[in-house]
């Protein structure tokens, strides 16, 4: 699984070189970490970037969304690129240009491909709701044909990718700068889950472990 | 200040109408809560989505980085869409195809120009450094000419852009769906900071207000 992905002109770093990572444990330990992700796509020629979710499986990663979106419509057997951040922190230091943000990203270059048959479609629906919520898909109410012909499932490999991450203090912290008077350090951040709310009409129906250890699992 | 924008083939929603929000104070406010953003450009005529930190000032929006950077060099003087999102939460619903996501966001599509003159530059910069930790910038080691100069910083009109928000609990809860047996709500979520670290070699340098204070200025 730590077989280097081949560096490409697109993926290949031209300055900072020891924030790039091309193995795939690194890339797929990010895909895995957040959901969130911006797909950059063409329109009339002009790029767009939407938010939406990513979940992976295997060498490939997916994302969904309504059969009307243009975003998805948009990207259906063309050229996008899906990118995922985590936001560690931001970085201050002695100089305004030593200043940087800690995080961890994830940047895939392809062509999307749209799933076409709806049982695969499914079983890809299925994946993403039991890798964030295992044990949940059976116990919700069956996906009618007609929800599931309204549903745009996309799919690329992970070949063309990579990873960039900054850590650690601020990079003015082992030069001349580090004597100046003025604080210098991190603060830290992360994306943090907090008590479940349940819909109105709950009645007593309990919060499910796959809710309860969510915040737990998500961090890991 | 919320005066709409006008609307454009891009900025239009096809669905969801309820979701999306043309008038600047919505759009400020959310520019103002998240300074991660993403920007899609184009590589050889192909989208590439990297993040970075945007800041607004009035009716703009700016970034910057390296001059060397390749992000910003595809970025300047061309089309270009800066897209803001913040995740406030997974939405579970009693089917999967109601299963969501709470969230904030804000695409912004123009063109990027680049800011040639170094005193306006300094003075963004200053602007950035402020917005986020008021009575900073002075403090710091003052920037170096070979500093600015390595620096890029682009600017766009928030002219052509538009906001779309979803909150609440999943959209099944008022329909047949709200009797199956399985429990719906959301996970809300939010950027958390924690605690500041600081470099090694702080000596007695206190944590000073503008850290200190951060979370809760950022969170409000």
């Amino acid at each position: 699984m730590s077989d280097p992905l081949a560096d490409t002109a697109r993926t290949r770093l031209r300055r900072l070189h020891d924030r790039g990572h091309f193995d795939r444990e690194t890339i797929y330990k990010i895909l895995d970490a957040m959901s969130l992700c911006h797909v950059g796509y063409l329109v009339d020629g002009k790029p767009a970037v939407t938010p939406t979710f990513q979940w992976r499986e295997g060498d490939h990663v997916y994302w969904h969304g309504s059969s009307a979106s243009r975003a998805l419509r948009s990207s259906e057997e063309t050229d996008v690129c899906l990118t995922v951040t985590l936001m560690d922190g931001f970085v201050l230091a002695r100089s305004a240009f030593y200043h940087s943000a800690n995080f961890r990203s994830v940047m895939i270059y392809g062509r999307a491909t749209k799933i076409i048959d709806p049982e695969v479609k499914i079983q890809r629906l299925k994946n993403f709701v039991e890798a964030l919520f295992p044990d949940r898909w059976d116990q919700l109410r069956p996906a009618t044909t007609q929800e599931i012909k309204a549903t745009t499932v996309l799919s690329m490999p992970i070949d063309e990718a990579s990873a960039k991450i900054r850590t650690g203090p601020p990079g003015d912290d082992e030069d001349e700068d580090s004597a100046w008077p003025v604080w210098a350090g991190v603060i830290p951040s992360v994306l943090q889950f907090g008590e479940p709310v349940p819909a109105p009409r709950m009645g007593d129906i309990a919060v499910p472990d796959h809710v309860r250890d969510f915040s737990a699992r998500m961090t890991k």
